[in-house]
């Protein structure tokens, strides 16, 4: 058979198919491209030119040459999971899909690394590797599809980023294309601290504004020994905050140190994994402590005294493994569960100094109150990570508005007690505004500087990250009218 | 008394010794400028127009705004324990010295943090919190007298950085006035992962090149409940590198494991604080665990059963505190102990692969042969950061110049097998042309191309960290005759 041929008359279009080996690697008809309209947040869509899907590093390098040239805006893309919009075309980009690059290169254990292309699932890392006793640390909720290459834009955490650290601090080289086409290697070897400026920090969490990563070297880590896990459920939140510092004070660096709050729970109790907990709780932890089998025990005995300390009504450790499997699943769905009870939700992501919790879970009570809408509680506890789940309901007239607005009053009650806007979501266009909460005008002009040398004609990822004042008003009026 | 006045018609030492509140804030007669005419890296030596000692962010600033203004070159220096040459003033510059901005600001163990000026000196920081528990994890050997704002520039590890991570890994927030003399906040509230691109870490480690820091937000940790430290001597380098290999792949993560060799342990025991070590053995390792007390003696147990498999000749763990504190400061104090055995020394800072280890240690004897030096190898093996310390007398014509060579050779092998040029140390003058051995030409223009953006006169602690052709051949010729 044939292969099809391109049917249109956009010379772009023909050059971009004739780069990545033709019509099978690009998108262009406005049916295909509603796929690619915006990522996993939702609320804000566009379209984009076109969706190519090189098959290497060359293949992207010609791409963004191609685009640089004719001054056609683009982007990457990996799974689309994104929750901040970091993704989504705004300026009708030519969307550069890593979804084919997606390979294994290579796994040292010996010292402790792995290479991986951009389109590599996370969860598949550690499948492939778990069986000699190592693992990726970095498990944001969407790991069983989300890729590493989005991983490092967004500088993704995870439930188990308390104890291990956000994507950053395992991210040991990449391999870059500026958006001149030209390609570099940074961290070439899995040297972490390599001399000259820290491009890795840089490029990681620049959610794609200054580059596309087409090669990732990351470290991987020696499975602990032993894991165990405790539920405990308080009546008062103030009782669980003080148990969440109690713990950190008492040295235990838990793996990780989750909270869901009592909406948390009626979301997740109506959805594909309940576990039981009991419906009129304000507050359930789920903390886990991983290492040599040897300290465990003594871990959780100390846990288990703190939550008893802070009044807990109820709490025990896992009995086996099947039952921490089913409460990770019950916390890991827990967005999405968000579903069982509202029509519609806005996942916000803050960060606070762990001590200000009780004030800021009270804050948020009050912008429900003051906003009309329900806000459930899921969230990273240990690293001060809140996820303040605006529900609501798009076809009733003004709710989406109030529900970003909601959710922008959130983040600015994290910053206000000496907190940041996002922990590990990203601002994509999302917190473009927001950023002010946090940055002074020249910090943000120290900042836009950077990407100016990386990307002057601003032809990638353009209007994503920083503020913009004209602009964003133009994408608020869009909102509103879309 | 009345103050003393200004001897100089210098109109500039005159306007400057204004800003910082008169004549005993300032240093220029050229007989005080001579202890500021090189740091750490000794073998080459420029004087500094002065000395200028600001007490707080505000005439920071001014003096920098002074500076930019009249186009006098300058840069910070903390204690001048840096090894790189980083705070040499190659330019005649105004040095601004940070030791009167020497406070601890304030100290929050409930978030873990504590803020301190930049001339704070890095063992004070864990002296005022240990008491209650807690200390900060960096610690470069010469943490007594070195500053965290000098750790901050140069990105400074240390023994513990193993398992703890490098200063980048302890640093929550920075205050910063940047080469025009604005002052902008990074990581305000010690919130680690801000949104934004990474300014925190690309200012870290960037070696006095981009701003000067004037305030610093650290993590402090929880002191480990326990510690325990191994020291096992091995009669071939092999057997003990493969000991160091076969503890990381146990899946113990040490607090530090460090190495020395022959020359080394010839050194140190001819040094104030010998240990006995035998001293026909090729390679003593010192292992030190830490964590909680349970789960020690269980990884001293496999510590000492993975040294008995690799042919130890003798192990054995500390009997009380006050060996282990022995052992300690016979390894930290490892530098200036060459000082029993040679005139001179020059100490190299490359990093490799765990695994390459055996090789690179026989390719430094066969430097050491081909150059008629000897080398001895003081290093935190664990992390593949090589210190080979080449012997020399700089009283023997030429012996300088081969000494340079012989360790540049050092850092080419380390290059060669996938490692790096500076670990902890630094690129300063010392390594500039050695960048080579690792950046291409764009890598490095990628590089440069963001101190433009930041300093674009470049008169902040110019000709340092990137190679710069011209400049470079007039330094080395400058070396050779001074």
């Amino acid at each position: 058979m044939a292969p099809k041929k391109i049917k249109t008359n956009d010379k772009h279009i023909i050059n971009l198919a004739a780069i990545v080996g033709g019509v099978k690697s690009i998108l262009y008809h406005q049916e295909d491209l509603l796929a690619y309209d915006c990522d996993g947040f939702t609320i804000h869509k566009h379209l984009p030119k076109a969706v190519v899907f090189p098959r290497n590093t060359k293949e992207v390098s010609e791409i963004v040459k191609y685009c640089s040239a004719n001054k056609l805006p683009f982007l990457a893309r990996g799974a689309g999971t994104g929750l901040s919009g970091g993704a989504i075309p705004v300026n009708g980009e030519v969307i550069i899909s890593m979804v084919r690059m997606k390979r294994l290169l290579s796994v040292d254990l010996e010292n402790r690394r792995a290479i991986v292309e951009p389109g590599f699932v996370n969860l598949m890392l550690t499948n492939s590797i778990s069986a000699k006793g190592y693992y990726y640390a970095p498990d944001p909720s969407s790991q069983y599809c989300c890729t590493i290459g989005g991983n490092v834009a967004e500088n993704a955490g995870g439930a188990h980023c308390l104890k291990y650290g956000v994507t950053t601090n395992h991210i040991l080289g990449l391999e870059v294309v500026l958006p001149n086409g030209e390609i570099i290697e940074i961290g070439k070897n899995g040297i972490v601290d390599e001399p000259g400026y820290d491009l890795l920090g840089l490029i990681t969490g620049s959610e794609g504004t200054l580059g596309i990563v087409t090669k990732i070297t990351v470290r991987i880590l020696k499975s602990p020994e032993s894991k165990q896990t405790v539920l405990a459920y308080f009546d008062k939140v103030e009782d669980g905050s003080q148990a969440v510092s109690d713990i950190i004070s008492a040295g235990i660096v838990p793996a990780a140190l989750e909270m869901m709050d009592k909406i948390a729970i009626e979301g997740v109790e109506a959805a594909a994994f309940p576990v039981g907990h009991p419906k009129d709780i304000e507050v359930v932890l789920l903390i886990e402590v991983d290492g040599i089998s040897a300290g465990i025990e003594e871990q959780i005995n100390q846990i288990l005294d703190v939550c008893k300390k802070r009044n807990v009504r109820d709490v025990r450790a896992a009995r086996n493994e099947e039952e921490r499997g089913r409460w990770w699943a019950n916390r890991k769905t827990g967005f999405g569960a968000m579903g069982a009870i509202s029509p519609d939700y806005l996942v916000q992501d803050g960060v606070i100094p762990r001590s200000k919790l009780p004030n800021v879970l009270r804050k948020i009570n009050q912008i429900s109150e003051e906003y009309g809408l329900r806000i459930a509680n899921i969230f990273h506890a240990g690293d001060g990570n809140l996820h303040p789940l605006v529900l609501f309901d798009a076809k009733n007239p003004g709710e989406i508005e109030a529900a970003l607005e909601a959710g922008s009053a959130c983040l600015k009650a994290c910053a206000d007690v000496g907190g940041t806007i996002t922990g590990e979501h990203g601002v994509g266009i999302e917190k473009r505004e927001e950023m002010r909460f946090v940055f002074s005008d020249e910090e943000i002009i120290a900042q836009t500087n950077i990407r100016e040398i990386f990307n002057p004609d601003n032809l990638l990822n353009a209007g994503k990250l920083f503020p913009i004042p004209g602009r964003c008003v133009e994408i608020k009026q869009e909102m509103k009218t879309s």
